[in-house]
């Protein structure tokens, strides 16, 4: 049976693509229009999985979908890195000069504007998503109005890249995690190696220091740490932490000890740590339907 | 004479407020329609100082605005925290039977979601501003279509509040920085006891938590840390840092020692914290023109 997959956006869109990328194989989608609706999604059981964009090279982390996990009792069971190439896409036989409008989501919008500066005859519109704004000029065979996203949402709704790579920093990806019911995994899986924490530590000077410490003296590795504003108690923090441990062995002992140093300690998830050299460019895959 | 502020944004904004808040005297606006211009109206000397935000409670650090501290030699001189307060604001005698659309910001209308929930007759509309919003309304003097924006907005564009404090969270505030030239400022001065640092640290395990010990054994609290990828290095990341220190002598011996400790180290400014019980209210304010 397909897997049924949550995802934000629709298809074509660059969680589609992560979707597709981390399963390998023929899945379902469930289309959600916002965020919330992902863990909502496996709650109810109309989805085996959900995949959520979480932090961006450019932009930052997207701290209210941090929120959202561990809300529905769903887990992190994976991750991957999906590279954001913005192609311009319009219906075949439309010229760049023949463009009066170029429709996308305000965030690829401002990543491209260096790439429209040149074309200045062509009004950037904002929409609520690239990948809806490429099915909008299919479906509505729009010949003087374009669209940013990828060149995938180009193959899908059958537009021509007119440009391929049109944001200004071309190093620009985002992660994603992948959430399910934590039961489905073992945790003694070959290459589980990850996790992310959610943990707040007393607001006494060097409480932080002397945890992250713990991680070091047992091998662990600090991947990412981001400090949040507990709403209620000002000047508390609580931090996000990623780590890659040598042995769930390790990590299991070190999650005993951290018991009695930090205030309170959340798994979100164990997974297996995604390589960046796994990273797949558009121009490297083969097909994808 | 009149300090000149940039803002992003027009008069009526979370960024004028942050501006009146601090500078607590007869400022010009300097109205910028994108983030970028603040710290280029400050090279272009078009402004003194500069006004941006850079983290929200709930949405998280704004990182393309930390990527353009120090980008055009301003540092930051100060800091400032705001509540986010929206309200409904309509032409007079408009009731809310009465609007068929609201406009505002995506953010604040994604904030405001549940109190929207009671009246599905009114339809949401993106716009690029919540004061440009306000100012529609009340420059097409409509009857139909309302605002999200703060209280403050209302009282410049004279529109009326039909309910206030819509927000679904209600602990909402957001941080900005001051910009301005470094050299105006005396570091000596009185209250001077916090600063923003951007560092990378060395990719082997256990070098963070050897910098953070070196914070904390000289009395200096990390009042947030967040580590950002650096893209030219694939697992290598850089750290923003907030740090209170006792002296401003502790702090200039501490980046001393830094130096050795850390690969790369930039002071992004040194500041007076606020403290969050400075915090005003629209309710406490006497008057805001």
């Amino acid at each position: 049976m397909e897997k049924r997959i949550a995802i934000q956006g629709i298809k074509g869109s660059y969680h589609h693509q992560a979707a597709k990328m981390f399963f390998k194989e023929n899945i379902s989608l469930v289309e959600c229009t916002n965020f919330k609706e992902i863990p909502e999604s496996l709650e109810n059981n109309s989805a085996d999985f959900g995949v959520i964009a979480i932090e961006n090279s450019i932009a930052g982390s997207l701290l209210q979908n941090y929120k959202l996990l561990g809300t529905k009792g769903q887990n992190i069971i994976g991750e991957i890195y999906i590279p954001i190439e913005h192609s311009l896409l319009v219906s075949n036989g439309t010229r760049i000069e023949d463009l009066v409008e170029v429709h996308s989501h305000p965030m690829a919008i401002l990543q491209c504007e260096q790439f429209f500066e040149k074309h200045p005859h062509i009004k950037l519109v904002e929409s609520t998503d690239t990948a809806n704004s490429a099915k909008h000029v299919s479906e509505k065979n729009l010949s003087k109005v374009g669209a940013i996203a990828s060149e995938i949402a180009g193959d899908i709704y059958s537009l021509t890249p007119l440009a391929k790579n049109i944001q200004t920093i071309k190093n620009n990806y985002t992660r994603f995690f992948v959430l399910g019911n934590d039961e489905r995994v073992s945790h003694a899986d070959q290459g589980i190696n990850k996790a992310s924490l959610k943990m707040s530590v007393g607001h006494q000077t060097g409480s932080l220091s002397k945890v992250l410490s713990i991680f070091s003296i047992h091998g662990m590795n600090l991947t990412k740490i981001q400090s949040v504003p507990i709403m209620d108690k000002p000047w508390q923090y609580a931090f996000y932490v990623d780590l890659v441990f040598p042995t769930y062995e390790t990590f299991k002992a070190v999650m005993g000890i951290l018991k009695h140093e930090a205030e309170e300690v959340t798994v979100l998830g164990v997974y297996k740590e995604w390589k960046l050299e796994n990273m797949v460019y558009h121009s490297e895959k083969s097909k994808f339907e």
